[in-house]
């Protein structure tokens, strides 16, 4: 028998899972719930339901794991510990500051419910953070790098959007190579995220706009971009939406670190993700937690986990004897 | 209290061991056990004691885990059940073909003590291992690849070492640029093992060889260097001495995948590691599993277990609070 999947919320995120699912056959969508009125949601599957979200609590005996799709601003504060008591839930809450916090209410409402929740499942958080603790186990002498890119960032999109005489914008963080040459040169170099990216901008500007004032108001911008080296593209609707439609992003984690009796020996440690479509990707991620989170769940492992207390074998559909013939 | 530790086998790898356990405050190096006559071994570690291996079972009580530091093909077979029925163990078993087999006797053995064993650790089988099992969980639409080098290989270069008018050798194994390029680039190729790696000799020939038939007989030895792209260089002791005395290691993992609902879009997933000193990270590795060993036994969790079955969190020495506010 399959594990009975719900997504909530049906966004870039939501049908990435609803994609991830079709990939995976000891899993099954079952149902997608949504805000939304259920007649104006189209879905793929043609096999699952789709249900406003209000329904969703009629659903706990026919899910193994529901899916939270939310945003980690205002929607999975709220809904993961809400659904955490009804479900065995995975999210991917990715305010790392507050994950503390989210994990506490989370773990207390999977602890009341008997459930099993998973937290900040994705890319980072989520493979980029264990790649960090492992890493951090492996070298305890050592410092720790996070690149982030080549990606568009939608925060700093949407910063650029909202400047007067702005039709459209697309933004891409990228690392700076000398930066992770030097790093992959073992110099343990000293550096701020600022100086390990810089920022390139494609803008789409309003008719009769005045493009100066407009890559001015960007270069500027505190916080998004005034310490970053900046470049700004003008281009047409159409370049934008042929060339930059895409959702891609990746980076890298790297850690150096030196071993011996005398600290004699150099290693480097590198993980890197090149990715197509970084909700599709943090998706798949999820799904594989997915298959964890039910069957912790069946162990009786409840309240609420990350992804540094799941053993990797949880993560997939082989057994512990397929897994050590084929890939130990 | 710290976790107190015991190698057994006293080369490169078990002082390998000593090395990171002196990175790791929470461990303690309590003795080496060595086949060898206990007076003729010097340690590097003041505060413990050389024994001689038949000792090893009165110290049951004095030691929470037992790093086998033996090699693969003849002392770990019997050595890891042996010991695995006294003491929670951890052991670099690296004969991919056998770890089944294995397995299942280290598991009967640290069963039937009440103890904890974990197997294969290191970084292949290990960390690259464990990189190609989260690639496949998460990607299950994907090819995987493994590159190894560049590094020196102990077996090719021993194999050298056996030609008449040979004096002494180093070999290592290269990946091929252009086949990782094509990796990277998405290009899905079909590679043997041959085509993504070249060897490259260092000889010390004995005075008046003759040179071009040793490399003749290497080029063309069947198995270790005929189908691959060899280069010989003849050169002095002196310059193997200077300039070819570490043990590098290393290698590239890489799953190549693709994800949407037609397989539209595509991701790379790579994991290197750039180690000067092969065996000092490897045991770097058993190390923090060692620490996992512990925990494991701790909590009743007996048996054999691989990389496979243990969650990050038992590697490291931080808490999950820590873990979660700093690495997440």
């Amino acid at each position: 028998m399959s594990i009975r999947i719900g997504i909530l919320g049906y966004g870039n995120l939501g049908r990435g899972v609803e994609c991830a699912l079709r990939q995976n056959p000891d899993m099954e969508l079952k149902a997608v719930f949504t805000r939304r009125d259920p007649a104006d949601v189209k879905i793929l599957t043609q096999t699952a339901q789709v249900c406003h979200v209000d329904q969703a609590p009629q659903w706990t005996d026919r899910l193994d794991v529901m899916i939270l799709c939310g945003g980690s601003a205002t929607d999975l504060p709220v809904q993961t510990p809400q659904y955490a008591e009804l479900f065995n839930v995975v999210d991917s809450f990715d305010t790392h500051a507050k994950i503390p916090e989210h994990f506490a209410h989370v773990d207390a409402a999977a602890k009341k419910g008997g459930k099993t929740a998973v937290i900040s499942v994705g890319w980072d958080p989520g493979m980029f953070s264990l790649n960090r603790m492992y890493a951090n186990a492996i070298l305890p002498q050592g410092k720790d790098y996070t690149f982030w890119g080549r990606g568009v960032s939608q925060g700093h999109s949407d910063a650029i959007r909202r400047i007067a005489g702005v039709k459209d914008a697309k933004q891409y963080t990228i690392p700076v190579d000398s930066a992770l040459a030097a790093v992959r040169a073992g110099e343990n170099p000293e550096l701020t995220t600022r100086q390990k990216h810089t920022r390139e901008c494609f803008v789409v500007a309003e008719e009769g706009a005045d493009l100066d004032r407009i890559e001015t108001e960007i270069k500027t911008m505190p916080n998004y971009f005034a310490d970053y080296d900046t470049t700004v593209h003008f281009i047409s609707e159409e370049e934008l939406k042929r060339d930059h439609s895409g959702i891609p992003h990746g980076g890298f984690v790297l850690r150096s670190g030196s071993t011996g009796w005398e600290q004699e020996h150099s290693h480097l440690i590198e993980y890197s993700l090149k990715l197509d479509s970084n909700p599709e990707f943090t998706a798949s991620v999820i799904v594989a937690y997915a298959r964890a989170a039910f069957r912790l769940s069946g162990e009786g492992a409840h309240g609420c986990k990350t992804v540094f207390d799941i053993a990797p074998a949880y993560l997939s559909a082989k057994s512990g004897e397929e897994l050590r013939a084929t890939l130990l």
